[in-house]
């Protein structure tokens, strides 16, 4: 049975940036238990594989945690997922899909899942969080562009994962 | 100490609409407690009293949460408030604002005053949950114009609402 | 009975523009009746009665329809009206709401509009034409901004409505 | 020459979705004849060949006119197209085109095709007419995404459509 | 005759806000001269008095300037203006309107404005430049808000603008 | 040292259009210096090379300056580029950049990459113009479609430019 204490939070997380995870921090002191789900999906074309992305979420979701005074990444549980989120939310038992957002840029579109993600089970609640204002300009693949190009990212992602995308633009350039 | 499962829906409620009953339905499950909250502005021209809006929430609260399938209004509780919201979310011990939001209309005014609030007091929250898209034109504001006009407006606002405005609209106009 | 071909364009026309000119004359191509409808609305302050305004639409409908080498304002009807607009369309038998979009700035004002239009009878459609984009800054009260400083607003508005707003402009005044 | 009562509503349809047959429907009560036009777009990598599509169109355009009491689908005509939507729409006399808008998503962008439209040929009017809010977050990508996951569509397209996209998907996995 | 190293950037100013002093400062080093431009509008009922926001202004930009390391204010000279900007602008020689845009919430009605500048005057350009994302939630109005509920805006005015709204807004109460 | 009279206006030019034009031409009447950057991207396919692009702005620009009665583009400059801009604008001198804004559908993507850009060095300031209404329609990708089709571009492109589009379609095809 779905539980309301229970939230999900969906994403590519390629990688995770530091919005992502001020979500993160601040979802899980709203709920019993948060799932961060990665999509794997086929398709779409990745710099780091859904293994990669799962380690650096765990990674930075337990010092989070900690930084909050409490022990590490007690309720933050990190998996991956395929399929419609619909289903996998209610495999989990997770009764809220948690979503940040930056600005307006991504409403319209998080709207409609949004509504689709209803339709398909009606029980299953969208809340929207507000991605940090410090935050807006942020994404995954402004982080890789310019990471790319040499850019300094040490402020934009979590410790540790500046080093492994630098590897791994490094090696892929090699 | 404020509680992370203790919510505060803030509002005019001038009068109730099934868009606003759908969200404190919603909400109402998601928390343990749900505090709706109706401000009490005296430059802003409503059609109906503090006192009477708080009655006609409490009496939809009841039914919605009945017809679920639980005891009435167990944990949804109706007051009035004035000042600021984050003081008096702090007061009631809430964490969590939620606001509702019709398509993208709603959407910049409550950004920034979820910004706002966040910069009063950084442990506050601010989620949003879509309204059913059902009630995408449904505003106090369109009722009320409605009702003026003669209109049926029984599908738009809870049982007992209807009765209220036609009463009130008729003796402003005799 | 409502008929497909019966449009209604409603709006305050306070004074008309070339921006809505240039709609009238468009839609009216369109259908065999174009009904141009000046709400009548007493708490909204105008700078002209309803029946200036009509006068100006007169005039100007039927300049237009000339231009077009037709026979001038032959389908063109200006009246006022109060109340609702869907019920005003029925008494019409107009079936077609016309609405003007600058840009997007109107959109989502509209859009619910139309929505709540629908919901009071749903054989009434709205349809949204674009305002030629000349006009995307054309506003009635920007011209009536404009010509209360004294500026030339004669590419703004149809002939003879520039005199009419000069006149009424100095006897306010004076 | 070009007839004010001959409509063209163009699209991929890939395949065609309860939000398109509702335009449908409703577009074809404004006009003399609706030209539905299914756009032949070699680069665009689509589910349904345009044969298929057409014949998917055809059938759910006949059932809906049905449904309104009227000989089937006697003013709707489906075709297919390739080059300029302007040029097509001259050879069809067709002089207003049909867009459908989902709350804002779609406006910015069929906005600029509708200005664009008027620059190739200014006797062309576009009109905008509001997706039904229940099918706010339909599109045929979320179809084919929800069919590919083994959702239940069935109240998301026509009759006949489901079972043709179940055969394809499942031809093509297998 | 106009100098394109003259900019005007108007406005309200009731009162003068960190957003607002960083767009000033940004713009003054853009320029050879910067005037800021207090609209005095006898219909807008305001906080201040149009000679308190001048001063207010003064104060602040002096002490911007300084901070910057050069001479205090020697390129931003603050004025009030009535009648239409472009005629203002024209008078005092400026060139370029300046604009702040809040995320996009100020956009469509200052992009319409902008245009409407242009019809006026051909030769005036309107630049927009981003307001800070730390002040994205920040208006003159949410100040007075914030002070009339006793909130603390040291972060969020220049300093001395603190404490004349508190003079002020008590010696309203009182 | 970067010079706050240095402009730089980057893109990707595949081809200039006559809403470019009207940028460079407003935005070189504010500077002392203009640099035209036309990006050098590997991974997007465009029609024209980067040498070819060059090309063509720089034949526009001359004339457009002439056409202001100055002698020709003595203040533009047509380079291209690689990598991240704020890094190509700090070796330029530049500290302005430059960006069209086409009514407000790039608003979003352009305000988060001006954020992106401060970021990545404060003292780089973007300033937004808009775009002439007149070419609200425009856009390089437009002009292709357009001319790929047969459509007439003359009014839309500068001179020279439609002649080579013509002769790079008929190349491809033949």
């Amino acid at each position: 049975m779905s539980d309301p204490q229970t939230y999900i939070y969906p994403g590519s997380f390629d990688p995770v940036t530091n919005g992502h995870l001020d979500i993160i921090s601040r979802a899980s002191r709203m709920c019993k238990q948060l799932i961060v789900a990665v999509g794997r999906n086929r398709e779409k074309k990745t710099l780091f594989t859904v293994e990669e992305r799962i380690a650096m979420l765990r990674e930075s979701a337990a010092r989070v945690a900690d930084s909050a005074g409490r022990p590490g990444g007690g309720n933050i549980e990190v998996v991956s997922f395929t399929g419609l989120l619909a289903d996998f939310a209610r495999q989990c038992g997770a009764s809220v899909i948690v979503k940040g957002l930056r600005a307006m840029s991504d409403f319209e579109y998080e709207f409609q899942m949004a509504l689709l993600n209803k339709y398909l089970d009606e029980r299953i609640e969208t809340i929207f969080m507000m991605t940090n204002v410090q935050f807006t300009y942020l994404s995954s693949s402004a982080v890789k562009e310019l990471a790319l190009n040499g850019a300094d990212i040490s402020g934009l992602v979590p410790d540790g994962v500046q080093e492994r995308i630098r590897f791994k633009v490094t090696s892929q350039r090699g």
